[in-house]
Order: structure tokens, then C-alpha cells, then sequence
């Protein structure tokens, strides 16, 4: 529903917040006014914030995760493992996974999935890159840990051919399984199915860190 | 949850969402990385839409509508009947009731409602200006269009008692009843008992603009 607000002013800000995903016009209106009983100096802050951003954001140039230099920290800590590189879809993903504190290796993040129904092709994510930090040496591992979705897993055999030539490297994917605490009754047979085939010695289940 | 960014840009963005209602840390990341596939001009715009709405958006000096000129394009129509006065909340409330295209008089908009809770007193919404402006003349009825909650009655009561001192001015409230579209059994008592003693002709019901 377009709407005729009295001021182009407040039809541009409206237009703003709605251009965001999951943001519809009347929700929009809503910021916008609340917006409106903040003072000018906190606006101005948060309008700032927003540009700033797009034009000093800095990606690492090995991992490809945001960064305030040219190779992030993760990427130039010494105490990283550099031979594992775990692959993820997004800077989203490296939160997820810095936050379980279990994996002490490097990343590289794909900015997306192969998704042929979207128009993204290997060549429209950073794919080469990975191929090519393969092949310069030094990573005996990539973990694979992407979405368990059609595209995460096109995404996947993608990468898996693509490494064909480095049959040295150790290729992993996240383990699929019962999520801890769900029910058996409410897990779906694929993943039941998964679990069943992937089960581990039950002493294993004790160590968080093996 | 306080989440450790990799960079502070980043930081401040997805806080600057965050600081919205309704808005929580997640979605604000969900929201920022959105932008961040944006191109630079046009997060530029995004962030200068809100900066430039707080620094040049004036108020109608009438009703106190958002305006980008002194007196509002409504408050200034020759074919808006001005001895009519809506009192509203809000600016959404003019244009809900704009969109009912059943008002042709007035507005004026007192920026809040009296609630005591929330320390927002008579004086802190535009009750003075409303008085004033029954005062100098002109104005013949007051619709008072506030919303049917506690807040809603309080403000009410106190214009209602503050207008006192101009009998000859009708003060007037939305109607109270069934809402359109819905059904007897899932009215409430309290709107359904007011629906009978505002009972209306029934010929009155095939009339919109009466």
C-alpha cells in the first residue's frame, strides 16, 4: 500500500527502512517516527553509522570475513591453526562458529551459495580463492560448513570437485545428527536416517574439544 | 546477547538498528549485511534519508502535522471546513483517517496521550495550543479521535474538562461499536453493550458521508 505522507522528507525515510528485507511500510512509518522524538546529534549518529560503514568496510584479503585490516585477526593470530580452513557461507557463520570456541583453525567465507535458481553462479562467490589457497599449500583440511539446504549442498559437491586435484587435503562437512536437545520423536527420518549411519563411539560424547 | 564484531564499523551499525523498537541484535546483523551488498551511493541515500528528516522536518504551527511549509497543505485548503477539529495521537492517526476520506474538517495533533505511567503529563502534548486554538474562535465542533485505551479516555477526560469554558463548542468522539466484518459471538461485552446503547436508525447505515 502506497501512502501519501505530507512530506517527501518523511516518504524518503519511509522508503528507506521499507527498502530492508522483512520491513514493510507500516512497520517503517513506525521507526521513522520514533526517529522523529530522538535528538538530532543521536540521528545524526545513526544515519552515519550506516554510510560510514559501506564506504570503510574493508574485507581480509585471505579469508574474505569483514575486517578493520587488510587480513583479519582470526587469519594473522598466530596461535590459529593454519592448516585447517573451515568454509562458510557468510560473516554471520564465523560468529556461529567462533562462538562454540571448537574450531581453532582459519575460515573463508564464500559471501553466498551456488544457487542456479537465484543467478548465482561458482564464479559469483569466492570459490577460485579457495581453490587457489588450496593449491599455494599448507591446509591439510577444509571443513565444509555450510547450510544443510539444496544450495549448501550443490555448493558443496561444487567445492569437493574443485579440490579433486588435492587429494592430500582432508575434505570434512559438519556432522548432520540429532540436535542436542531435541526428541527422537520430533527428529525428521533424513536426519534420524544421517545420525544413525554417522554414530560415534559413545565415550567420544563426553569430550567437547576432541 | 552482546555479540563480538570483527569491526567496530560494523559494531556500530548492527547497535544503531538495535537502538530501534522492536528491532533485536540478530536482525539488526541480518539488516546491516543487507547494506553491505547494497552499492555505496545508494547507502549513502539510506543513511542521509533519516539524517536529513530529523535536521529539516517542521511541524504545521496549526495542528502540529508533520509540514514542510509554516501552515500544513490541509490546515491551508479553502475547501477543508476549519470549525471542524480532529484531535489524533499522531501523524499516522491523520493519515488513517485521511484514507477514510469521511473528514473534511481539521486536525490537530497532540504528539502523545496523558499517561502518568510513562510520565507524560497535559503539558507535555499539545493540549494549550488546542485550547488556545477553540479560544480564538472559529472552531465549532472538537472530534476527539483517540484511541479506546486507558491513555486514550484520561486525554479525553481532561480536554473535555479544559474545553469546559466554551459551551457553545460540540465536543464530539468516534463511535463506539461492532467493527465492521466481524461477528456478534466474538465482540466483546463492553463494545457490544456500547453498540446498543449507540444504536444508530438503520437508514443512517447505507449512508458513508452523513
Amino acid at each position: 500500500m502506497e501512502q501519501e505522507f505530507a512530506s517527501s522528507l518523511l516518504e524518503n525515510a519511509v522508503s528507506a527502512f521499507a527498502s530492508l528485507p522483512g520491513i514493510g511500510r507500516k512497520t517503517a512509518l513506525r521507526l521513522v517516527l520514533h526517529l522523529l522524538k530522538q535528538n538530532e546529534q543521536d540521528v545524526t549518529a545513526f544515519g552515519e553509522a550506516f554510510i560510514k560503514l559501506r564506504r570503510e568496510i574493508r574485507y581480509c584479503t585471505m579469508c574474505h570475513n569483514i575486517s578493520e585490516s587488510e587480513v583479519c585477526p582470526i587469519c594473522s593470530s598466530p596461535s590459529r591453526d593454519a592448516s585447517t580452513v573451515c568454509v562458510v557461507e557468510n560473516v554471520k557463520d564465523v560468529m556461529s562458529i567462533e562462538n562454540t570456541q571448537q574450531h581453532r583453525g582459519l575460515y573463508h567465507v564464500l559471501g553466498g551459495l551456488i544457487s542456479p535458481m537465484d543467478g548465482v553462479g561458482p564464479q559469483d562467490i569466492e570459490i577460485d580463492s579457495l581453490v587457489k589457497r588450496v593449491a599455494d599449500g599448507g591446509v591439510k583440511e577444509v571443513i565444509l560448513a555450510l547450510s544443510a539446504t539444496m544450495e549448501g549442498d550443490t555448493t558443496n559437491f561444487y567445492i569437493f570437485r574443485r579440490l579433486a586435484p588435492y587429494p592430500d587435503v582432508k575434505i570434512t562437512m559438519l556432522a548432520r545428527g540429532v540436535s542436542v536437545g531435541n526428541e527422537i520423536e520430533y527428529t525428521d527420518s533424513l536426519t534420524l536416517g544421517r545420525s544413525i549411519l554417522n554414530r560415534t563411539p559413545f565415550q567420544d560424547s563426553f569430550s567437547t574439544n576432541q
